[in-house]
């Protein structure tokens, strides 16, 4: 299996990836966010890139939840904020979600042509690459998987990268790997931060930034490995479970 | 001093460096090629993106030589590829060299409107180090400096990101410096690394690449740190010594 690693959304665009399993990541937080509505019931998520999209799309939906943010904080109307731990089942259980987010959703919607995209972060990574080694011809030597790092504000992040290192990892421990640069340095760096994600993060500009704005919480529950099951993927301009 | 990294030269593409001292690294081969060309005594180097352009100036000027590469290996009716071995003094010097690389001139290119813009390699790294530190107002905590890594096809290059992480290593040791997540992690992996550049960089495509077209000596020189004085500067389209 060929994994390369591009380490920002705006990177990804203008690319085709036919032929390409994509995963995004986008650890703080949208990733982390789409795959906990999930778990916790969500029908579906529908990413979309600006706030006036989301609020039209809303007139058309039942049981639509608007969520997402700007500057890190809730957008004024909206249902729901950036925060993972507002997604609990009593608020998401059976709803569609429409969120828009600063790098996540536009990662996302960057990808255009891959054969699947999938959405990881580190409480589902076990799972996301589980589900890799279970698509048809993955141990093929062409089968290819390229990891889109959000990244934040355009610029590469740290949290993103250090769950690419994970996800390559787990991916090794399943199948023999080649990885690009960028991938051959992001799993040494996990491989020799695993012990404490937290303090490997410690100079990460997007978390110190989450850090002041008061939300030490978000960042300890987007930073919990394996510990849920759900994929999210896309289907149709839409996340579902798989 | 704030130092930003960007991973390719595609990205550093449509940016504006106004304000900004930019540092372009295209370790294997052009920034190396160039630091020893002009080390040697070429008088300047024109970076130029095609073959007909370099041709086409060839014609104009006196004293002058082509150097370059395509797919790693001499151009056709050049006189120099891209060995920094060939760029020896008797064939370099008074002369004008007149250079086209995949990655490493159209990163230069690709540079527009910074204050400087200095190349930097492994070999002249310290003296990259000591000449930033030298330029008025590098102690204001606005000074920008931006490390441009050449990457190779598009793609980031460990060997430049090496080389990134080690300059940032060597300011850090001349002023207070603060930097974003790809530097953090560049410099990291220096630290951890540099007792042994060439073991850090085995996984590396393009040194591999390098290595099975038999150019063993190009990388051990290559890899050589801090051996020489000479900052290569780009004034008005040419690359001359500081």
């Amino acid at each position: 299996m060929n994994i390369s690693v591009i380490p920002t959304a705006q990177q990804a665009q203008g690319i085709d990836f036919s032929g390409q399993t994509v995963v995004v990541i986008d650890v703080l937080r949208a990733t982390t966010v789409i795959t906990t509505a999930l778990d916790n019931g969500a029908c579906e998520v529908i990413p979309v890139k600006t706030v006036e999209e989301a609020q039209s799309l809303y007139g058309t939906c039942d049981k639509a939840l608007r969520g997402g943010e700007r500057n890190a904080l809730k957008i004024e109307g909206f249902d729901l904020g950036n925060s993972p731990l507002e997604y609990k089942k009593k608020a998401v259980e059976g709803k569609t979600l429409i969120l828009t987010t600063t790098n996540g959703t536009n990662a996302i919607n960057n990808v255009k042509g891959a054969d699947e995209v999938v959405l990881a972060c580190f409480r589902n990574a076990e799972a996301v690459a589980e589900h890799i080694v279970g698509l048809p011809y993955y141990d093929s030597p062409t089968f290819g998987v390229v990891i889109v790092c959000a990244g934040t504000e355009g610029r590469f992040s740290l949290d993103d990268g250090l769950c690419a290192g994970m996800l390559i990892e787990l991916l090794k421990q399943k199948t023999k790997v080649e990885t690009d640069d960028l991938g051959l340095l992001l799993n040494r760096f996990y491989n020799e931060s695993k012990s404490n994600l937290f303090s490997a993060l410690s100079g990460c500009y997007h978390l110190k930034r989450l850090f002041m704005l008061g939300f030490y919480d978000d960042i300890k529950f987007c930073l919990e490995t394996n510990c849920v099951g759900t994929v999210p993927v896309v289907k149709d301009g839409k996340i579902v479970r798989k």
